[in-house]
């Protein structure tokens, strides 16, 4: 093997683990099957690699044992609070709630009682959530983050960001965010919604996942028509966009300058 | 005035803007009190300046018409939708439902019918939120927009970035994003939470507000301690946690190159 930079190198590992039948480092072991197509698309590309993954999901998660201050107090029983359900798969969205009412762990429908909202910060509540689509993409250079950057902000991926190493997280804002309960002192857990809000979360979830899906299409797109196979025209047109009056009067400035030097070197090839 | 260069002449234009009496581009006119302690220590250092920011705040919105796929209506009543409340104070959070309720737009109290699961997508839901604080920091090089997201990634703010032009957008996830009831078609506000649950979402909101305002707090002291007091030392120290196994390699052996020169440089010297 012919020595290689960095990137090359981490590339190699990172395909090489893609590749295997070996399980991941994520909880899950394996990447999310609809993250597949844009994640191969991506890896096409010479100058990036993908690094992390999730297609999005629904998750319940029941908070740790906290102080009345609510800080999580350290080496509690179920310190640090635990997932209670995951699923990238929309078709596992209705229907968690029966997996958790199990003889071990019985769920106690029921309202909001007025001691709760008296309660100090040491209630540990039942979260619900959607969260959508994330990637963090690793470049070979400032210039390639840049332009993935550029490309996912124009489709909506609104907090996408550049990080430390050109690593680009690409983000968002798709989410659901619901107390629906609480884990009580014998660590039953205790809802405050009807079973029917259940239904209709689940519900709202599954448009959640849809919405997400289309956008990670579009992205797919935008990345195959503007990156791989993409013209350099495009990219410029999009650095026009963004870049502030200040920046654009520095831009024409210095095309200008290239332009005279261009035409000062054609001169002189003419009378060489 | 002497020349200045772009980021110098954009930075005065925003200090003018930000210390004049003029109401600024944001909706509510004017920099959230919170804020002002970060963005005068941000805007005291030469290579940095605030462009935009939100101290946190909760919200409730009223989704606009959409048709049965969810897709909103175009030039339909309500299209878009629009916020009911929003505050970005504390002081302000509970008591926000009774604002509402007033001639013009009573709430109804009530509960998820079964129609309402069974519905299309059209349902234009009632959204209440929190949502935490952010930053947007217009940095004088991409070394500046560096060590900043540094800071603010190390101080917990998980989701910040860098995006074009050098501007940091400083974001945490501290949220919540809640369905508490729908608008319908005689346009009455419709809850299917009871109340009480309402009474123990002000509460949450009250303790994000708080946990907001800390980090907030924390995120200053970062920023006092290793950007503007800060020495190389500490951003050496927080490049080196950051960086892969290849890239220490790479950097161990740049370093090693620069002291080789050094040695020989100062050989030199000692035999001119």
């Amino acid at each position: 093997m012919s020595a290689q930079n960095p990137f090359d190198q981490k590339k190699a590992a990172i395909l090489s683990e893609i590749n295997s039948s070996q399980p991941d480092l994520s909880p899950k072991g394996s990447i999310d099957r609809l993250c597949l197509p844009i994640i191969k698309l991506i890896n096409s590309h010479e100058d990036m690699v993908t690094t992390s993954s999730c297609s999005g999901r629904i998750s319940v998660f029941a908070e740790g044992v906290k102080d009345y201050k609510g800080n999580v107090k350290v080496g509690g029983k179920g310190q640090g609070g635990k997932w209670l359900y995951v699923s990238h798969d929309s078709d596992k969205v209705r229907g968690w709630i029966d997996t958790l009412n199990t003889s071990d762990q019985e769920i106690i429908s029921g309202t909001v009682e007025d001691n709760l909202i008296a309660s100090d910060g040491s209630t540990r509540y039942l979260l619900y959530k959607y969260e959508p689509f994330i990637l963090h993409v690793k470049c070979r250079n400032f210039e390639m983050a840049s332009r993935l950057y550029n490309v996912a902000m124009a489709c909506g991926f609104r907090e996408s960001g550049i990080g430390s190493n050109n690593l680009v997280a690409v983000r968002i804002n798709i989410k659901l965010d619901v107390p629906i309960g609480f884990v009580d002192d014998k660590e039953k857990l205790n809802l405050f919604v009807s079973p029917n809000y259940i239904q209709l979360l689940d519900k709202l979830t599954l448009t959640k996942f849809e919405e997400n899906e289309k956008k990670m299409k579009e992205l797919y797109v935008k990345i195959e028509n503007q990156i791989i196979n993409g013209n350099p025209i495009a990219s410029l047109e999009a650095k026009k966009e963004q870049e502030t009056k200040e920046e654009r009067r520095e831009r024409k400035r210095r095309e200008g300058l290239e332009r005279q030097r261009k035409a000062k070197d054609q001169k002189a090839a003419a009378t060489d």
